[in-house]
């Protein structure tokens, strides 16, 4: 309480540095169904997003955020000081804390929130875009990163990696809190495109079908692949019907795109369809 | 000559190797005017953009690369072979003179191509991608990789990084060869695009003219700042007349797109309008 510093944490034996120290160990954080979180900006999304906060750890050499000139910050570690949730930790503890080379300022336990894809509410003709087994946080946070700025409803997760994986995170932003997600199998994922009505467009290399050609228009869920792999024999029939294609256009010598330009390139097109003053 | 492992590099000290080893300090690299590529899919495409090969380094634990599958890399390594560059090096040496901690098999030195704007051969009609101060490698070269995908006529490097950092190698999955490409100030290249009646646009997050808005067919230029600055005041106006600014509609909570998905985002609405079965 107040503004002095009161307790600065600095032995790596402290309970509470070890359960942090655990949890950077992915599986341990999964396990006990955590988050954790590196930086100031990604923290404010996290918060924001409404994940409610268990801890603020903040190096004992930065500058008081309860000062801080951006009043989101301020507000969340005034908070956080009146729960008792805010800690100083020595330099040589955030480093043993934060993810990477170069910590951040401050990390923050959170605690998830997950949905089903029974709960998932969507609204009518909602733009969805599902990802099929993408593994590789970085490109899963660039992917919400594109979708958030795009604004789409929902993202589905079939069979792909951990959005609270320090990178996704980073790479996201904090777009991982805002953007709405559910994970699922293949069969429910397309039990919930069923039952939303929606359309599905599958995103292959090896369509003939030119993007600007396709309706984006309506109930429409948009279907990619990783960029290793692609869809492959993946998601050809859906509820007995055959998935429609759609291919980005490639001229040049690369053969693939990166996969969060390939979810932008497609979002944006569906955006520029569906809204009117385009026409 | 011959289908023998003639002789393995496996000295520090040897020349050859130390030379290569300064050659992975950007400064002394670009001092001596050469390109030093990593990855088998990289050297294929800097020897088929026409790059003078000087030699080429292969791990002698690999599998010899004069019979490969591929029939480009197997093409390429028979004539370094037979011109006396083709190397075998130890895996301690291969580990000396790659990029990062993964080698990727082969290590090619090669001499660059680098084109005056003066020189600049365009089509009628050109889309040209302008560069505005982009330093980081990861980045120009994820530019180049959708650049070339779009296939997009050159790429002006306006007080922008270098093309052959590593990193913007590894990023561009070798397209950094294959874009044409030419850099210059800002004084250089508002007169190349004079010489060729280009009409230039920007990309500004702060502009009210939707990218759907603006015309981008004819000969045009787009152009792109740094994903941290922006273009701010610079290039507000060309020739004497003000610069038409457009912007990448963005709805969610994160503020700025990474710089190569607002490239490919403004690439393909180009791709889209210049293609007439698309209207």
């Amino acid at each position: 309480m107040g503004a002095s510093k009161p307790i600065v944490l600095q032995s790596a034996a402290n309970p509470t540095i070890r359960h942090l120290v655990r949890m950077r160990d992915n599986r341990a954080r999964r396990k006990a169904g955590r988050v954790i979180v590196d930086g100031w900006r990604e923290t404010r999304h996290a918060v924001e997003a409404g994940l409610p906060l268990l801890g603020l750890y903040v190096a004992e050499t930065s500058a008081d955020p309860r000062q801080s000139s951006d009043p989101a910050t301020r507000q969340i570690c005034l908070a956080a000081d009146s729960a008792g949730q805010l800690h100083w930790v020595s330099e040589s503890i955030m480093k043993k804390i934060a993810y990477g080379q170069s910590p951040r300022g401050v990390v923050a336990e959170l605690e998830p929130r997950e949905q089903g894809l029974s709960d998932l509410q969507l609204p009518a003709d909602p733009l969805v875009m599902v990802l099929d087994r993408i593994e590789k946080p970085g490109n899963l946070g660039a992917v919400f990163r594109c979708a958030d700025a795009v604004g789409v409803d929902a993202v589905l997760l079939c069979e792909s990696g951990d959005l609270w994986n320090p990178n996704a995170i980073r790479s996201s932003q904090g777009a991982v809190f805002h953007v709405k997600n559910a994970r699922g199998s293949q069969a429910e994922i397309a039990k919930c495109l069923e039952a939303h009505s929606m359309r599905l467009l599958a995103a292959r290399v090896e369509s003939s079908n030119p993007l600007w050609q396709a309706s984006l228009q309506g109930a429409v869920a948009i279907l990619l692949g990783s960029e290793a792999t692609g869809l492959g024999d993946r998601w050809q029939r859906v509820s007995g019907k055959p998935v429609e294609g759609i291919q980005i256009p490639m001229s040049g010598t690369v053969d693939s795109l990166n996969v969060s330009v390939s979810a932008a390139v497609i979002l944006y097109e569906a955006i520029r369809q569906r809204c009117p003053a385009n026409h």
